[in-house]
């Protein structure tokens, strides 16, 4: 068997998928530019303290932790018979791979403040770290794509989040997408509607196993949390309510008893389904009343992008936050954001053969090599043609003409030039096209005007 | 005191810091393109055995682990009395951090050789880290930009290298540096012709050491390897060499007694030095006999990059190497490469006072908030702004005009837009030039007439 040497769940990239990749990534950071978010970059490795406490029991479990430097059991004490690891990691581990961008950017913010213009928008794209069980469309190591903006209730804001999304959508023709929409105030007001033993945060994270466990477990779950059957009925129609936002809204006010939170999140929705503005593109966008997202810190507007096609969870996914940046003795901020993740698009765009007019093709010019004397006009001609800004490269060794030519196949050159001793004599370069297939004998002045 | 939730040497970047970052990067992008370079991505995190064993005693120190995850301790018996850390870390770590890009690449190349063409040309961007003492020049986390070609021993690819090197720091205008250059096949030749009781690679390691302790005590732990005072005089003179490159030589071919290595490695040197081409760019290129070059899989030309005005060390450094690719089932593949410092060369770059010109405008048009009506009807200016690829935005909050413009000021953006009652009325906008201060009245379709 071939030697494995590399992590699973830990990607590399070749040439024609970064490429791919970086289309995908130029078109994101030219919206997230016309939008008016700038890039900043936060370090990949965080302090320990800052990311545990962040993301819940579960989501802790998926964070790497970096053993200290040096002989870092010297000061710690072990008695065998008891340590186990949870105890021992943080004795012997002060560092931690980031978990997503959105506790590095408050962090960034609490470490910068007075130099930050608030409303503060920013973007960033870079790794982040789950130690999650690798499968389709999810590694251990993945790219986000996120824009936020802290430091500014207005409801603007989302609105511009969710056209971002749809301008990103539409440029990479990704198809067959919906953006669900929801509200946690309006969640909060159902869940006020009901008597439970539950807290508004465990309703929500049944409601998050919604996709995964179906509708009956999460229903089953609800009854064990003190909901009674009928409450459930109810939640069960709100959950798979069909229509347009209209009529989904009208069920909802018809079936529940109307609270304060029940219409803060009504009008925060109509405000976004007036102006949204999302028509000018292909994809549908839904009221989803059973959209919960897993993570604690959302307290209004969530959404997320769903592919209709391929079961490789949201492409993208977001809302508005309070709370998140206490942690960094940051108070009061509220924050607003969208993340992407680049590598379920690129998995998204493949499949549906939108990358299929990508070609392989990033040299302009080989030169075949001729041996010495050859070699030093060939290049000479190469400088030349570099500085005219086409790649160009010479065959490193002397070897056959066929084997290199074979390179130049392989490596889908545009343009094989011969440069042997009849050239040379003549003041001419044999040009072969590798694409026609075509041959012609041209001086260096007539190549450049030519290009 | 302001408690500080970030790591030292792990940077985080501002927008303006990206900007500067981004143009240095894309400038070298665009050269390792020109010069028939693909762009690869390897992960971050390598199986501990990858790195373990391929830096030295030295380097394996400064590599970051990462404990495995679950209950790590599970299977693993330790007796506190006699567990050291070194001992404990490949119990509990699989995983580590790469050091660089140079063991990943070949990593790639062993998985990956069936779809390979060789010679293989690539380049990679990318995050390294090193558990090192964080000081100007020197980070934990810093970016690498690689450019190696695997598969052929022709000297053309070192004079291509240098070539590269030499364009790249042409357009970014950095002057005041010089092109070292060396041989380890003449330095081997060197070792060669004396008396010692190290080992070549002994020698190299003291050699290496120059820069740091100083030729005295260089011929010290010379002197202690027993070369003799006669011997360590002659290597004093041989690393003091000034002149040009034949003087130079003909200065070893007097001192030292000829040998085959030492054949070999002026023959190379011959060769770059007739053929560099580097003339064309203003970066002077010298052979130093004392330059040796830390990794110890060198094994014919070594070459750095070094600022004459700061002390940050290397800016690039690259050579010949075999032999790396053994560790994963590789070979006889010879190996050549070129490694920039992002970081360093964005220091380089502000200290020489190149990045006075980067102006932190992103922001083309910033609307004002002047309430709900007239939000709506500037929302739709700015969708269209968007659409023919200008920066638009509108202030999310309808707060007092001058807090707006005090923002747009600090963001510096080129210009505000003024959609009030008054101009709504008339079917205009109020155009606000930030940098000449001139306003004026105008209508979209002139405005984008304009544009």
């Amino acid at each position: 068997m071939k030697p494995k040497f590399s992590l699973s769940g830990m990607p590399d990239f070749s040439s024609s998928e970064m490429k791919k990749r970086k289309y995908v990534q130029s078109v994101i950071e030219e919206k997230f530019n016309l939008f008016g978010f700038s890039p900043i970059s936060t370090s990949l490795i965080e302090k320990r303290s800052n990311l545990f406490g962040s993301y819940g029991e579960d989501g802790e479990k998926l964070i790497f932790q970096i053993l200290r430097s040096g002989d870092y059991l010297n000061n710690v004490n072990i008695d065998p018979n008891t340590i186990n690891s949870s105890e021992l990691s943080p004795l012997i581990s002060d560092k931690s791979l980031r978990y997503d961008l959105t506790v590095p950017f408050t962090r960034f913010i609490a470490e910068n403040q007075s130099s930050i213009t608030f409303p503060f928008k920013r973007y960033e794209i870079g790794s982040v770290f789950r130690a999650d069980r690798p499968q389709k469309g999810r590694l251990r190591q993945f790219t986000q794509c996120d824009a936020d903006i802290i430091g500014s209730t207005s409801l603007w804001l989302e609105v511009d989040l969710l056209n971002l999304l749809g301008s990103i959508f539409n440029t990479l023709k990704l198809n067959n997408l919906v953006i669900r929409i929801n509200n946690r105030k309006l969640l909060e007001g159902i869940y006020q509607s009901f008597n439970s033993e539950l807290s508004f945060s465990q309703f929500c994270i049944i409601i998050d196993k919604l996709d995964k466990i179906g509708i009956n477990k999460v229903g089953g779950l609800l009854l064990n949390g003190g909901f009674s059957e009928n409450d459930i009925g109810i939640i069960k129609d709100l959950f798979s309510l069909q229509g347009d936002f209209k009529s989904q809204i009208q069920y909802v006010l018809d079936k529940i008893v109307n609270n304060p939170h029940l219409d803060d999140g009504i009008n925060e929705l109509l405000f976004l389904f007036n102006k949204n503005n999302l028509s000018r593109y292909s994809i549908p966008v839904k009221l989803d009343v059973s959209l919960a997202r897993g993570l604690d810190y959302y307290t209004g507007s969530i959404f997320e992008v769903v592919c209709l096609e391929d079961n490789i969870g949201s492409l993208a996914g977001g809302g508005r936050y309070g709370k998140l940046a206490e942690k960094f003795s940051l108070k009061n901020i509220s924050g607003v954001g969208v993340s992407l993740g680049l590598d379920r698009l690129c998995i998204a765009l493949e499949s549906a053969g939108l990358f299929e007019s990508f070609v392989q093709q990033d040299l302009d010019f080989l030169f075949i090599n001729f041996g010495k004397k050859e070699s030093e006009i060939a290049y000479s001609y190469i400088t030349k043609l570099r500085e005219l800004g086409r790649a160009a490269e010479l065959y490193p060794d002397a070897i056959k003409v066929n084997k290199q030519m074979s390179y130049a196949n392989k490596r889908a050159v545009k343009f094989v030039i011969m440069l042997g001793e009849e050239e040379i004599e003549k003041n001419k370069l044999t040009i072969k096209n590798m694409i026609t297939g075509s041959q012609d004998l041209v001086s260096f002045e007539e190549l450049t005007k030519s290009l």
